[in-house]
């Protein structure tokens, strides 16, 4: 089955102690499309302007990634600019050119309405809403989300949790949600605010899940180098959602192994600038991390 | 077999946000005796004050600690007194008296010479080299250090690290240690400094090994509530050792175990005040967490 994404899709100039690169194919919904488009068919909803590089159309088609609901309009096309600090771990933001993303309301081709299973990659709560009015009845929607949106749009993300099954966010948003340093206890009472299954990210410590089948500890893939950590987490909520799309038998015994196939695609992300990295591997090196994973993790 | 554990033994005063318990049986020694009673015979080398409450040296006789390298001097204990900020991870110093501990000078009785598992926990590196110096042909020597060796006994704990098998430290020390950020990068320089495996300890994220049969992640145990992280690092070591020493087959096939039952051990320390929790459990309690995170990290 397809799995349909919203999210932002931007051009990310990222700059780290190391080096500058302007204007990489960036934004949510680009990171979360690649990372699924390796285990299922990917429907893409966006926004990009005229100014748009052709290349990334390009690169999205290799994918095979459905571009119908990829709006095209007049004006530029997002623009972040960010830099990070030399531990790769906190990021700053030097510049935010919404252009035509200021005005984005998602449009659902009608075919893209039925979809399954659908990924509301970190974009405005209000859009997520605004996608999930026009779905007909998904078997599966995963939501994330990011800071900014638990500062200036809480109460649209509160609404939202009750209309989907799993929601993603890392442990300094679930800190700021609960107020709980305690990650188990900040999904407990996450859970409470709807979603079946809950996920904190806790970037190279890997991730926790809460589900009906209690929790799983989700570990990192070992990576001796991070070139450019920006995507990691969408592209793990995109592997996750693409694996679990077409995964036969239920959502619940494929989840574990689904968060391990998002793990070990964010941790090709984080190899690259932007999609530089994951634009270059094929499945099979994705399941040979796997296995090694698996091999890391047992006793 | 048993294991020989050197280190510090103390009384300890411990501050949290939510309470305040004077003169708990503490030290690196201690912690790491009683989390290895569980698995195999200990014998524990460290100093004491005349002011010693009787009633910890009767709680390492219930654990069967071996104490006749235990010695009993005119003054008064170590005694250290600290204070934990409200999410547990800072903690600072508020008084250290070393009493009897300035002078302390570890001698083996004959019968402990022989010992096969040894565990060198955090105590300087001079009284780590002065145990080794006395040993006759150990099998196993694992070590611990803290932050403060780093800073005024660097030398000396790098003489050390050739001498033994595996060496110990948190992320933060393998920093101060390697200047590096990278947690794997971090592990194979420390490997050139001697020891054959090497953990690094991540607190609530659980530990990574390295060792010649490659990376192992090890999980901590999920807590809901962290009482005092007093010790978690000594139970997790003295765990661990504990565990090798009565395994049957070799180091190589036992150790990602041993880390697992250590973890576990440590996850009872942080549930209660100084030994307060770990005094209370059973073997069969240990047993049913590891399980638990079998269950837990299975995919």
């Amino acid at each position: 089955m397809s799995v349909l994404i919203v999210g932002s899709t931007a051009l990310d100039s990222i700059k780290t102690p190391n080096a500058e690169n302007p204007r990489l194919l960036g934004g949510s919904a680009s990171h979360a499309a690649v990372a699924a488009s390796f285990f299922s068919p990917v429907k893409l909803i966006g926004v990009v302007g005229e100014d748009f590089p052709k290349k990334y159309v390009e690169l999205y088609r290799r994918h095979k990634i459905d571009l119908s609901g990829l709006q095209i309009l007049p004006g530029k096309t997002f623009h972040w600019s960010g830099e990070y600090e030399i531990n790769m771990n906190n990021r700053r933001t030097l510049l935010t050119e919404l252009g035509v993303f200021e005005n984005f309301t998602p449009h659902l081709p009608d075919a893209h309405k039925k979809s399954q299973f659908v990924l509301l990659a970190n974009i405005a709560p209000s859009l997520q809403h605004h996608v999930l009015d026009q779905m007909q009845r998904p078997k599966f929607v995963a939501a994330d989300t990011m800071d900014l949106w638990l500062n200036i749009a809480l109460n649209d993300l509160l609404k939202l949790l009750p209309r989907i099954d799993c929601f993603v966010l890392n442990d300094s948003e679930a800190h700021q949600l609960t107020k709980e340093d305690n990650v188990f206890v900040a999904l407990k009472k996450i859970h409470k605010l709807g979603p079946k299954y809950v996920i904190i990210k806790k970037g190279s410590h890997g991730s926790i899940l809460s589900s009906p089948k209690g929790f799983f500890i989700c570990p990192a893939y070992p990576l001796h180098e991070v070139c450019d950590p920006t995507g990691a987490g969408d592209s793990f909520v995109g592997g996750m959602m693409g694996f679990l799309a077409t995964a036969k038998g239920s959502v619940e015994n494929n989840f574990r192994r689904a968060m391990i196939y998002g793990s070990v695609t964010a941790s090709f992300c984080c190899e690259g600038f932007g999609l530089n990295r994951t634009t270059k591997i094929k499945r099979a090196d994705i399941e040979r991390r796997v296995k090694e994973l698996e091999k890391l993790t047992k006793f």
